[in-house]
């Protein structure tokens, strides 16, 4: 396979798959984006390293067709899972398009290495069975349907700017949910520096001044769970 | 740490973290799903491995406990993730009462893998910003919400057997999700003998026929990509 869409993982370099390593370490040309860990990027010994900040998506998808189409063995390194919000799709179309073969490696998201790494459980027998995953901006490049997101029962997981958390508090709340409703931001997942931070509704915006990107946040009951298990976790963590 | 809650991934063995072979390497006790890759327990070569089956989680929680007490390297290993529908924070909470100390391994969930594998993303800033899972049995142990689901824009996933399918088919048409709306189910994810088979709503149940556990559904537009890459995909995880 010519180009690996890959996902490094949530952050910790241990996060990685043992295939998406592989490929890594024997490729010629890796182009990774910033939240990628430095660790990973110089496992690539032999590669030409090029980061993908300052490129356009348009750019990416040239130098990952150019490079395909000539038979090198490309890494495309996504923080977390290539599809989770990674924008994969459009450099597989891309790919597709042009007839290059590719191969795609899933990754630890970040969504699915919260529960863990936080104590906080995105599902629970007890309080949630269904779990809706949005990001700050909506599809249509409009704001998020907040009346439908009010409405919608169990746990809410939001990727954003921390600079949006305010604004999505507020109206999340002014659309009906719950001001006294759990939420928790979680800051740097995964990395030695990571933080989690738990209030309401009403009072995590204030609760979450001063935490670095980047962040999640988590709206429902289950962030109840996070009092017990919390604590345990993140020193579990640092202990490890 | 002593007892590690550890995600083994979607089935396909490459697709473990670095982290968690490292720990199934080097573990004295293994306890094991039916859905994880024989050759993963067989690279815990100095434990005892037990298979989880015919276990209660009551059982499962008290063999974690009892070994973590004695401070052995016990390594618990669940397919996909463990905190998506896996039944980690039970384990995890039980772990905490009982004062042993221990770390989570988050994995790739069939969640994570499934847009990458199937060549289905399950969101697109075309169609879908919203991806909402359910297991095929609620929180209650009662049937799905329906009416609820129709009025959910996005992305639906749906965990569940697959003798479940037809049933949950008809009640989300019946609850008003357009017929001719996408659907494909997806069995055995990652495995060499992965399969997709898309359809809508209203076909997927008769197309589907035949197919083998695990099995998951996807309804949303985001199936229509599948005509596009889905052959490539599959074809791209067959020949790596």
């Amino acid at each position: 396979m010519s180009v690996a869409i890959v996902g490094a993982g949530p952050g910790d370099p241990g996060l990685i798959t043992v295939r998406a390593l592989e490929l890594v370490r024997r490729c010629e040309i890796l182009v990774y984006d910033r939240l990628v860990s430095p660790e990973l990027v110089l496992k690539a010994t032999g590669a030409a390293r090029i980061a993908r900040d300052g490129l356009t998506q348009a750019d990416v998808n040239d130098l990952l067709v150019h490079h395909g189409r000539r038979g090198r063995r490309v890494v495309r390194l996504k923080g977390g899972d290539p599809f989770i919000f990674g924008r994969g799709a459009e450099e597989v179309e891309a790919l597709a398009a042009a007839g290059v073969q590719y191969e795609v490696v899933p990754g630890v998201s970040t969504l699915t290495a919260l529960p863990g790494l936080t104590g906080i459980p995105l599902t629970s027998r007890e309080v949630s069975a269904q779990i809706t995953v949005v990001t700050g901006t909506s599809a249509d490049g409009g704001d998020l349907d907040y009346a439908r997101l009010a409405g919608t029962p169990g746990t809410l997981v939001i990727f954003m700017g921390l600079g949006r958390l305010e604004n999505i508090a507020d109206n999340l709340t002014l659309a009906g949910r719950r001001v006294d409703e759990g939420a928790a931001v979680v800051s740097r997942l995964s990395l030695p520096d990571a933080e989690v931070r738990t209030a309401t509704l009403g009072t995590i915006a204030a609760v979450a001044q001063g935490l670095r990107s980047p962040a999640v946040a988590i709206v429902g009951d289950v962030v109840a769970y996070a009092d017990r298990l919390q604590a345990i976790v993140l020193d579990a963590q640092r202990a490890a």
